[in-house]
């Protein structure tokens, strides 16, 4: 007589499931703060807002993967990174906003739970949430033999900020001569993997465990590494200063995101000779023998976020102690978005 | 000469993504209420509060996705259903918490953009907000070439909701004779179809397009029935009662999820005979030779919200017009859960 089918011998793991749930749910506890309250029966995360001194509060919420970017880390085994790259994609989407952070969620499908793997990018996960004073409020790790092979997975997350009405930035009042200031990126943060990956492997026939000329580490391990988080960076300079218009560098590319950025019907000259552009972007262009112009359209080229300010702002920023910011470009009256090298 | 590398031919067509992205943002506008903010970038979606009465606002935030559903309605082409199991799935976890589902975003991955299945998933959604009084705020469509074959994809949600402390259920006051409500399921909503795929698929040969005694469609689009939204309801339940502790019933079966009831200590004795078990469930258990037991402790067996109301609250409920609560059980002193059938 044949055995009877049970939940777990169909490929679900119930038990395998809960147990990995709760040490997610200890990792997710060091991240939270007094706004989080108790686990009430885990269908919900519960956050109880501080609205003082707001006069409109606004909730921002923003929804992102971390892309094929997912790919190298398992063929390096690499996990570390990619909770990092999750989270950073999502909060740093608030921050053109001005919205401060308020908690994450994570969604984890995979085909078979693999429960080292997993914890490492939870862990990383939650690390990264504490870097952004951001609390870690629950998630979904889905097991689903059949629609993702064995060690394969997927990973988006979600998060909600907060802001005030009267503090989100305010694009028509953009003048010319105002100033564009950046942050570099930490290379090719989670955009445009699949292109890097096409014109590294594929075409130039590298490994991911490939040494180049320059990198220090791997070709793969460089690809690797994460994506820089903004938040502390920019709140700290939203504590004196305001911006007029923000863009995180992600889809589309340094250039498809400055095309993009709200600019008060005025035009932007970005200058490429102000900051550096990690070399991981000329092997990927040597290798895929793409030109500057598609670079441009698909990576950030070495800026993760940048901002529109006044120049009294720009002058008093770039004259801080620390200050983490480039003066990368200006605002001009010719429309659209103009790069171009110092000879 | 080699045709030099672009993103697009690297398997990513941001073009198409984009224009994917105006038809799906034209479907969210019209969940959009006044709450909504007009679209500041394209970054996050911005949500006004409205806390009118409120003392201590909280926000209740869920994620969750479709599971396995998505392969029978890959293997059917039938899409139409899915937009709706994953916002149920979210936002009836917001309700055991009394919190108003606000906004929800979704994530859908893919190997290669097919933009008629995703534009009837896309529709469902809205559909489904619609229905939940919830906005469709954003979101996230990613093509991943290499992570998912072309016609594979999969989705994740994320909902936000909103209640003031006060009125959050409170288990503590559940006491002996207090009642189960109950609300139907429409079918096995989206949990355990891993199980209900391998008994009725593998292990009793059918396939999605058969059709069995009873079934008024074949198979596949019984078990595609979409699940439940319960918001409504739930919602004209709580304008003139309380309910002091409630469960969605999804992963972990009718059982599980009661087991997991804050019940103050006390147990549950459930009758079996007070509602109907849809004949699907019969045939997953007898095709998969599928104990009783691991049904209950896998699927909803014909019920998708439960919650504990008081015996006046109760009374008073199931006398009302159009009342669409079940009685189903009651609050026992002895601890566990119990179910019985009257002979």
């Amino acid at each position: 007589m044949k055995e009877s089918l049970t939940y777990k011998n169909s490929g679900v793991d119930i038990e395998k499931a809960d147990k990995l749930v709760s040490s997610f749910a200890s990792l997710a506890k060091e991240t939270h703060n007094a706004a989080v309250l108790p686990d009430l029966g885990a269908y919900a995360g519960l956050f109880a807002l501080n609205l003082e001194g707001m006069k409109r509060p606004l909730l921002a919420a923003a929804c992102d993967g971390v892309g094929t970017k997912l790919i190298i880390a398992k063929e390096l085994n690499h996990y570390e990174g990619l909770g990092q790259d999750l989270v950073a994609m999502n909060v740093n989407d608030l921050l053109p906003l001005a919205a401060r952070p308020l908690f994450f969620l994570d969604y984890i499908a995979t085909g078979k739970i693999e429960p080292e793997a997993l914890e490492s990018i939870v862990r990383s996960i939650a690390n990264a949430c504490k870097e952004s004073s951001c609390a870690l409020l629950g998630g979904e790790t889905a097991e689903m033999p059949g629609l993702y092979a064995k060690g394969d997975f997927d990973l988006a997350g979600f998060t909600v900020g907060l802001v005030d009405q009267a503090q989100v930035p305010k694009p028509d009042t953009i003048a010319e001569g105002d100033v564009l200031l950046a942050l570099p990126s930490t290379g090719v943060h989670s955009n445009g993997l699949s292109l890097a990956r096409k014109a590294l492997f594929e075409v130039g026939g590298l490994k991911p465990t490939s040494k180049v000329n320059g990198l220090e580490k791997s070709i793969g391990l460089t690809l690797l590494e994460p994506t820089a988080l903004y938040v502390s960076q920019v709140f700290d300079f939203l504590k004196n200063h305001t911006f007029k218009s923000a863009a995180h560098i992600t889809g589309g590319g340094l250039k498809g995101r400055l095309e993009k950025l709200k600019l008060n019907h005025l035009g932007l000259s970005v200058n490429l000779s102000a900051f550096e552009c990690p070399l991981i972007f000329d092997h990927i262009a040597i290798y895929g023998r793409i030109n500057h112009e598609e670079m441009l359209k698909t990576f950030n080229m070495g800026l993760g976020f940048v901002m529109v300010v006044s120049p009294e702002t720009a002058e008093a920023v770039l004259g801080e102690a620390n200050n983490p910011w480039l003066e990368v470009g200006e605002v001009s009256t010719e429309l659209g978005v103009e790069f171009y090298s110092e000879a």
